[in-house]
C-alpha cells in the first residue's frame, strides 16, 4: 500500500492550522515526538511531554499557540493540537480509501437495494429488503439481515453481523465481529422452566456512532434499543435490550449494561464497569473502572465502587478477611464509644 | 416483512387464555401498556405497573384473574400473564418463519448430511461428517465443523461458529458470533515456556438451551463441556473447558466460569460475576452481579461479593484507602477493647 | 474421524519417556485416571490425585519417577508428567492433520501470496498484498486483510478476522471469532463531540502465541500493539492499542488491558482482571482474579484487589454498608484511641 505524502504547507491548509517554518518540507508520516523521523510530523497535545520538543527528530510538530514561541523548528500551530492530530491521522491512513462496487462473491438478495456508490466486499451477504446507502463500505464476511438499513458513508469492518430490521445511521463505524441486533435476554419462567420471549423490537444506531470489535447490542423486546448520535463504544461491550445510550457518550471496553437502562449524554464509562437494569444515569456522569452501578445516578459527577488499587495478595487477603467482618467491627466500635463515654461520665 | 395480524378471539385460543370483551377486535401488534395503540395487545405482568391499566390505549390487555375484575376493557385472562405474553411474542414475530432449502452459495461437504426440511443460508459452511436435522435453521456465514450434529428445530443465527465433534440438541437457539467448541485454555509449563495441550474433549449442548451473541464455550480437555437442558446463557459469557451448567440455569452477560466448575440446576448468575475453576455451585443458588466466587457453594441461597453500590469517586477513594488498612484497624480495635477492659477492671 | 491408535512402546518413543510394563499394549485414547478404560492412557500430574492410581482402569499411566516405584501397572515414566501428557494429547487429536490446498470457494486476491503447502478453507477471504506461509491452516470464513502476513505453521480457526497490515509469526494459534487489528479506541474531543483518530499502527503477534476465541486485539494508534513470543491469551480478552504483552505471559479469560500498558514476561493474569492504561507490570508478576490494577507494578509478586470470597448476600450487604462508612469508622477509632490515652494519662 502506498504511503501518503504531503508538503507541510498542504497539511497546514488541509488541517486549517498556522504554518511556522519550511512549507516545502515533504511529510511522509505521523509519529510520536519520541519516535518521529525527519520526514514525519509529530504532535504535542499533552503539556507533560513538552520536554520531548527539545530532543525530537520530527520534521515538524503540531503544537498550541502557547508553546509555539518556544519552539524554533517547523510547526503547525493549532488551538487544539490533539484535534489537529486526529484530523491529520486520517490523511496518513494508507488504507482509508475504497472503490465502489460489489465483489462477485457477495450474495445480494434481489429484493435488497445497494447504492452504486457503496462498496460490498467478498462473501458479504445482504438479505431481502435491506438497503445500503451511497458511500457505505462493507468488508468481507459481513451479514446484513432482512429489512436492515445502513446509512450513507457508514463502514462495517469484516465479519460484522447486523440482524434483521436494524436501522443504522450515517457515518457509523462498526469494527469486526460486532453483533447488532442479537436477541435480548428475555425469558418467562413457568415452574422452573424458561420460555423464550421473542424479541420483536429493533436497534437504532444514530449518526456518527462508533462500535468496537466483538461488542454486542441486543434488539429490544418490544421497543428499540437506541445508541444516540456520536456515541463511542469500545470492544467487548454488552448492551442489553431496550438500553438507551445518550449522545456523545463514550464507553470503554468490557462494560456491561443491563436491560432498559438509560445512559445520558456526554457520559464516560471506564472499562469493566457494570450497570444493573432499569436505572438512569444523568447527563455528564463519569463512572470509573470496574464500578458496579446499582441505582440511578441523578446528578452529574464521578462515581466509583471498584476496589483498585491492588496490593500484594498476602496483604490484601488480610484486608478481605476483615472486610467480611466489617459489620461486626462497626458494632464493636460503637460499643467501645459507649463504654468510654460511661467511663468518662463516671470520673 | 408483513406484520402478523389476529382477531382477539384467535389469540385467546392460541394462547389458551380466557377472553373478556370484543373477540372480533383486530390485533396487529404487541406493546407495553404505556406505548400500546388501539390495535395492539398490552400485558400486565408486574403488579407495580397496575396504574397503567387506567391510562393505556391498548386494544386489549393480558392480565391475571386477580386484576381482571377491575378492568373494563378487552382482556385475555391468564394465570401467568408474563408467560402468556412470552407465547404471544412469537405470534407477532414477523421474522420467525423460514423456508427449508440450501442456498446455492452454501458449501456443504458431500460427506455431510442435511435434512431436506432444514434451511441453510448463504455462505454457510458445513464440513464432512456433520449432520443437520429437520427444522434446523442456519443463517448466513455460519460454520459447522467436522462431525458436529445439530438437533431438530435448532437455530444458528448468522456468523455462529460450531467447531468439530460438537453435539447440539433440539430446539437450541444460538445467537450470532457465538463460538461453540473453541480450545480450552490448557498449557503445560516447561522452564517458563508453555506447551499447548490439545483439547480432545467435546461440547454437548442439550435440548432447549439458548446461547447469547459472542459467547464462547470451550471444548473439554479430555471429557466434554456440558450445557444441560433448558439453560440460558446471555451474551459475552466465557465457559471454560469441562464446565457443566445444570438444567434450567440462567446466566447473564459478561460472566466468566473457569475450568471444570459445575453449576447446579435452577441457578441464576447475574452479570459480570466470575467463578474460579474446580468448584461446585449447589442447585438453586443465586449469585449477584460482579460477585467473585472463590469456593464451592454447598447450600442454595443468594451469594455476593460485589462492591456496588457506587458512590461519588472522591468519597469512595477515602473508603478504599481505609479498606487497604483494614487489618490494621481491626488490630487497633482489639487493642482498644483490651485497654478498656483493663481500665474498667481497675476501677 | 478415525481415532488414532498406538502401541505403548511407540508412545514411549514418541514422548521420550521410560516404558514400564507391556509395550505391546494397544492404546486408543487419553483419559483422566477416573474415566480411563483398559485401552486408554491416563496420567498423574497432580500428586493430590495419587489415590486414583489404585482404582484406575487405565491400560497405562504417565507418571513421575517418584511415584513409579509404587505403581505395578504399565507406565510411561516422565520427569514432568503433565508435559508428557501435553505432548501425548496431540498424538490423540483425531482432528489435527490437514491437507494443503485452497478450497474453490475461497476468495484469494490475485495480488495475495499463498504458499502451496498452506490450507485455505471454504469461504476464506485473503486480500491483496497478504501472504500466507507454508504449513498455515486457515479455516472456513476467516478474513485476512490487505498486506497482512501469516507465518509458517500458524492456524486460524473458523471465522477469525485479521485486518490489514498485521504481522503474525510462526506456530501462532488463533481461536474462532478472534479479531486481530480492530481500531484502537482513540477519539479527540471538541466541544463535547468526539472525532475519531485513525489508527495507523499495526499489530505484531510473535511466534508461538495462542489467542482465545472472540478475543480482540486493537491495532496501534501510531506504533504497533505487540504480543511477544510464547504468550497465551484465553477467550474474550480485550487488548487495547499499543499494549505490549511480554514473552510467555499467560492471561485468562475476560481480562481487559487498557491502552499503552506494558506487561512483562512470564506474568500470569487471572480471569476478569482489569488494568488501566499507560502502566507497566514487572516480569514475573501474578495478578489474581477480578483485580483492578491502577498503577505500575515494579516488583514481581502476587497482587490482588478482588473482593472474593463471596458470602450470603444478606450478610454481605451489611458489610458493604459499613464499607461505605469506613473512613468515618477510621476517624472514630482514632478518636477512641485519643480519648483512651487521655483517660489513662489521667490515672
Amino acid at each position: 500500500m502506498k504511503q501518503p505524502e504531503f508538503l507541510l504547507s498542504e497539511l497546514a491548509q488541509l488541517l486549517g492550522t498556522e504554518l511556522h517554518g519550511n512549507g516545502d518540507l515533504k511529510i511522509k508520516g505521523l509519529a510520536t515526538l519520541q519516535n518521529a523521523q525527519a520526514d514525519q510530523l509529530g504532535f504535542l497535545a499533552n503539556p507533560a511531554y513538552k520536554g520531548h520538543l527539545e530532543t525530537t527528530k520530527a520534521g515538524a510538530v503540531i503544537l498550541s499557540p502557547a508553546v509555539a514561541g518556544e519552539f524554533s523548528g517547523n510547526a503547525l500551530v493549532a488551538p487544539n493540537p490533539y484535534l489537529a492530530y486526529a484530523k491529520a491521522s486520517h490523511l496518513f491512513d494508507a488504507y482509508a480509501g475504497f472503490e465502489p462496487g460489489i465483489h462477485p462473491s457477495a450474495v445480494i438478495d434481489e429484493q435488497a437495494s445497494v447504492d452504486a456508490l457503496a462498496s460490498i466486499g467478498p462473501n458479504v451477504v445482504i438479505e431481502a429488503g435491506a438497503s445500503i446507502a451511497a458511500g457505505v463500505r462493507i468488508d468481507a464476511g459481513c451479514v446484513v439481515g432482512r429489512d436492515s438499513r445502513i446509512g450513507a458513508d457508514s463502514r462495517l469492518c469484516a465479519n460484522v453481523t447486523v440482524t434483521h430490521g436494524i436501522v443504522i445511521g450515517e457515518r457509523v463505524y462498526i469494527n469486526s465481529g460486532a453483533v447488532i441486533g442479537s436477541d435480548g435476554f428475555g425469558h418467562a419462567n413457568e415452574k422452573g422452566h424458561w420460555h423464550k420471549i421473542a424479541q420483536i423490537g429493533g436497534v437504532v444506531i444514530e449518526d456518527d456512532v462508533e462500535i468496537g470489535s466483538n461488542t454486542t447490542i441486543d434488539r429490544g423486546a418490544l421497543d428499540d434499543t437506541v445508541i444516540k448520535q456520536g456515541a463511542r463504544l469500545d470492544n467487548l461491550i454488552q448492551i442489553a435490550h431496550n438500553v438507551v445510550i445518550g449522545e456523545h457518550t463514550a464507553i470503554a471496553g468490557c462494560v456491561g449494561i443491563s436491560g432498559s437502562t438509560r445512559i445520558g449524554k456526554h457520559c464516560t464509562i471506564a472499562g469493566g464497569a457494570g450497570l444493573v437494569g432499569h436505572i438512569e444515569v444523568a447527563d455528564g456522569s463519569h463512572i470509573s473502572g470496574m464500578t458496579m452501578v446499582t441505582k440511578s445516578i441523578t446528578e452529574p459527577g464521578s462515581y466509583s465502587s471498584g476496589t483498585g488499587a491492588h496490593m500484594p495478595t498476602r496483604d490484601w487477603k488480610r484486608q478481605v478477611v476483615r472486610l467480611r467482618q466489617l459489620d461486626d467491627m462497626s458494632s464493636r466500635v460503637k460499643q467501645l464509644e459507649k463504654q468510654l463515654a460511661e467511663l468518662k461520665s463516671e470520673e
